[in-house]
């Protein structure tokens, strides 16, 4: 399989729902709903709802009701990229070549079009088991699974340690380090592939496969994105190099080098790829997608 | 019934369900924890709960079920609050008698712990169904309507509007005022009494019944607010009078006048009490609930 191929018509798939699922009058809430708008079709790679889909294909599911589920985790990683760009967190202005959502509308805009887009992908997840396109029971699990894993013990936290780190200046050790971008990044990321096997229904032993793939993929997300931070072709990187640094943020460069990173990275890669041993050729896309997300580090 | 010593007791059980929720080891997230509970121990009526619980006892329902559902209503309540107070929004820096949020623990965390409640809510209402205290199909549509209701198309919303409103110079119409507030206050209420029904497994007449109730003591609740921020003793009010008139809102009193507004109030009693013409003596503290939320106001 071509995967650049791949990851663009899934992307092609992913705004289209989207589209879908924003379409409507929106009067007279437009504003905060441009707000969302504009950030939600800023052009991302749309990786995590495409790593739901490959997950819910490898486990034999309904790949277009897992299409929905990971659109609900875009919105959720778009309402992540509004809030840390606010001036309290990060303070970017600009983001994926435009200025910021709150240079945009403004920081009250923008801290409700985040928790805007926070709570309208739980209506997205709640629909999909209220108009029986996945059982009830399912899309409660995913909803309680989704909810601890983006919240003050996950996504939030890990932002919430960041935050302490960035601001406090007390580097994080390794260990501490490997703990915050796990919950701040590589969580949301094995979500996705969580989200695509419990639309599909996948056993357990399926599901604790999926998840040793999916820890070690997240994990190594965020280790290949230090690396590109570093010795990327700041046009494909799409932010500039050096941002890290620039803002005193700690990374697995700085701790291993940059040799130990992509050593690092290797032995992820081969973690995940042997957690999925006991899957056919349904989960191909999936171990592409797994080479792609390292090998762009290379 | 003495609706002093009711709201009392159900203040007490909803500490108590809270503590229970909110129980364990946060470390390493215990910063962030802590801006939570700060705020969510912070003292308030309860009223949002209370309302739930006494919805599902009109219908029949599981009181203790609604309780939690209803405590997740306070948890999102909660996360509105300390985003509200943020420098951004209306930059209040005392809530409730202490510092803020944001002014106890930093913007940074104030943004999280709120949008951490606002997911742990989530986690709290999927677990009712998942651990199978409601079947998950009742889960599945609370998830649903709380979604709508407190989004972009209601509480967020409403908040934008508000917004626009107060930073924009160009004071709300009556009828303006109405969607704002209703988007902003009254919807949250209304879904605290739809969460005790649904919890209850009311049928369509009852919900109908309980909608055309909780839109009008929705209302009511802030008429109310907006006369007591003319005419409350200080102490019993909770917070400075005239700070609405301070802030640049418009408010009920500025389009009725005092005794416009308390005629609304009426009215809106009125109606919310003919709603529930058909329900027993198990509705009587709804009832006495509606009569105290109107009746502070005089």
């Amino acid at each position: 399989m071509d995967i650049r191929t791949y990851l663009q018509e899934g992307a092609a798939r992913v705004e289209a729902r989207l589209a879908e699922i924003t379409a409507g009058d929106a009067a007279p809430f437009s504003l905060v709903h441009n707000a969302m708008a504009y950030s939600l079709f800023a052009g991302g790679k749309r990786i995590r709802p495409i790593l739901a889909m490959a997950s819910c294909e490898a486990c034999g599911g309904d790949v277009d009701v897992a299409l929905t589920f990971g659109c609900a985790l875009e919105m959720i990683h778009t309402y992540t990229l509004i809030h840390d760009d606010l001036p309290a967190m990060d303070n970017d202005e600009m983001r994926r070549g435009r200025p910021s959502n709150h240079v945009k509308y403004g920081e009250a805009q923008a801290l409700l079009a985040g928790c805007g887009l926070l709570t309208w992908a739980y209506e997205v997840m709640a629909n999909e088991g209220r108009e029986g396109r996945v059982p009830a029971d399912i899309a409660v699990r995913i909803i309680a699974e989704t909810s601890r894993r983006i919240g003050w013990q996950g996504t939030m936290g890990g932002q919430s340690l960041d935050m302490i780190y960035t601001t406090q200046g007390t580097p994080p050790s390794l260990e501490e380090l490997r703990l915050m971008e796990y919950a701040k990044t590589a969580e949301l990321l094995n979500l996705a592939i969580l989200h695509g096997a419990l639309v599909a229904n996948a056993d357990e032993p399926a599901l604790a496969a999926l998840t040793v793939f999916g820890e070690n993929i997240g994990l190594a997300f965020q280790v290949a994105d230090d690396v590109l931070d570093v010795v990327a072709d700041p046009e494909q990187f799409g932010k500039p190099i050096g941002s890290d640094k620039a803002q005193g943020k700690t990374t697995y460069v700085d701790h291993l080098g940059l040799d130990g990173a992509r050593n690092y990275l290797k032995e992820l890669l081969d973690t995940a790829l042997l957690a999925l041993a006991d899957f056919d050729a349904k989960a191909d896309a999936l171990r592409a997608l797994a080479r792609f997300i390292v090998e762009r580090a290379y």
